[in-house]
């Protein structure tokens, strides 16, 4: 039984509704994290596809139930395999997150990245960094980690692109940061260790297009997976545990977890 | 001391053979699990070379002991690789094993996958929809996973399949069967979890191309793999165990299994 | 405290500008490792990029801190990448590691090892047979693994191909060997089951980079992440274990190992 409070996305029932739906997810995802993000989905209960060649981005895309496109290492043949499937998934109402991983690392991924933020994502999901990227045009020459919070400059780029693309954005880092425009709240499930291993983020985005394909509202499924993810992190970090064992438990917890759990562990705050 | 008997493969020498040899086997095969498939080789015993460049796919196929083609996440030019490699493998009669991963995914995957059945594979391994796909052309817009198990359609298409292209087919699931359009077993060795983890049919496919590779004959390194598979699968995932553990726990059990355990605990049945 | 010997590099000092520096390290490595050397980086405390693009590759280097190219699952854009990333390095001034991952297992492969090998890297990585091979021209159609020790014939070749590029050569196996063409060491530290775990040597790679990257002096970055990396190994083996645990356990020494257990636990001899 859960017991959400009344004015709060109903994350109890998001994971409930991934868990009978065992939703198709198509994953155009980045070379470093294919086979986690796989191993996430499938340990949650989802059912992934990993499939980013042109010739068959649309037709799989078509099938699935959402789908997630991931910018970390692309390449010109991947980043046509995401405007086919995007297109596809626009075309026949399927939800799909935009995961612009890196996106200020150069100007053509930050030009990729803003043409598929303009093909209506159903939710974005970055850290603070990418989300400033993407929504003021700023570029680095850094990584993709960052430890930065939810700056007040954060929250205003999520609001800002929430409002010019019509979507939900996800701010991720230590404090989690969900905006449409108008509605925002905060998650503060998680776990330092989560940046400690490669590849947190994009599994999490995937995470949140199972809650969508499951059928959650968008802005209930960005803050369903946000809690669930870091309430993975939260029990695979949980005593003394180097990055090795803790990635290991993060699946290991993603299949443990309960609606009942998030329920009751939730950390949500306005 | 093995107990085989008379009638059924001998199990336990396909996998002393791959000790005693260490056959190198060169895998072309998908981004979402080529870590985790030279991670099962390796542990085996095995050698793995894994390349996919046309430019080198023909040269290292024709100095491997075995070949493993995987039709997981495709590419124009890895499809390229693919038919090199295979005709090598066919010039120098080197085994190779096909792994129709999603061959129903779409109309391109699937004419890939019938113009490399058509080049002679030794043996070729898929879940029970990829063999009905590969065998009667039925294409859907699924995801790799299957839970069903060996139904008689499937017992069909394999058979149809081994006669047509004269090779052995293996049917994995959670019962497994294999035919080679005249001899049939079926192997029960496994564990649920293998549906919990991607690419344990990915590395199944590259550990029966060790077999073959190490000299074991193409219907007898089907069953021992699958034994072999299964039998890391049943210790993997004994007790409590979450998927994350499980996938840690089977690299170690299949570097641990000796021909023994198989000769013990094959659970074959015609 | 620190008691390095007077005339041995001070691999203590590298672990600990790596956690201080915290370096981005670009990496343009291959398929098989790209999410193990990513979180092998991680676990150390350094900062990874992974990125391959033609399109990309050069601005980000540029902004790296240290760079490492391996040539393991090459394509032929990859290697414009690679054409791309160490000519911004060298522009730049920029420290870059070469791993020659399998260079003779293909003309093709070779020909590209050549070539960047004559782009000044800082440091080559390789096995025995590798070094020889990138030395001497001698191409061979095998994978990658060896267990050669360290031969005269691996030494002669890294000396000389240290004399030949103006760089350090380390030759890692059962017992590594740097050379710089003058100086020369052999470091003891390491595990058998780093064998059986693919992409170690790749992993270390990376780490020499982050070494190079918090501005190591490049025969004391190749000293400090073999005997650091070793040393994780030995931690990572002790007991009985199998190879999927050996690999979980190498991240959490990577992340647990400090500057006082390299200065203790180092094994370097002339």
């Amino acid at each position: 039984m859960t017991a959400t409070a009344p004015h709060q996305p109903d994350v109890a029932a998001a994971l409930a509704a991934v868990r009978r739906v065992r939703p198709l997810v198509h994953c155009i995802t980045n070379d470093v994290v294919m086979n986690s993000t796989a191993n996430a989905l499938l340990a949650l209960g989802a059912s992934p596809v990993m499939a980013h060649a042109p010739e068959e981005a649309a037709g799989i895309a078509a099938g699935a139930a959402a789908l997630v496109v991931n910018l970390g290492t692309p390449t010109r043949w991947r980043a046509e395999a995401m405007r086919l499937a995007t297109a596809a998934a626009r075309a026949g109402g399927i939800p799909w997150v935009m995961d612009p991983v890196g996106v200020g690392s150069s100007p053509w991924r930050h030009d990729l990245a803003r043409e598929l933020a303009g093909a209506r994502p159903t939710v974005i999901r970055g850290n603070a960094r990418e989300i400033l990227s993407l929504a003021w045009g700023e570029t680095d020459g850094a990584g993709v980690d960052s430890e930065a919070g939810v700056s007040e400059a954060a929250r205003e780029a999520a609001r800002a692109l929430a409002q010019e693309q019509g979507c939900v954005v996800a701010v991720t880092g230590f404090v989690d940061f969900v905006s449409d425009g108008e509605r925002e709240l905060h998650v503060h499930n998680g776990h330092p260790l989560m940046a400690r291993v490669t590849g947190t983020g994009c599994m999490l985005g995937a995470v949140l297009a199972a809650c969508l394909g499951a059928g959650a509202p968008p802005f209930d499924a960005a803050v369903a997976a946000l809690v669930l993810f870091g309430l993975a992190g939260e029990r695979a970090g949980a005593g003394d545990v180097g990055p090795g064992t803790f990635q290991v438990r993060l699946f290991d917890a993603l299949a443990a977890l309960g609606p009942d759990d998030l329920a009751r562990d939730a950390r949500i705050a306005p």
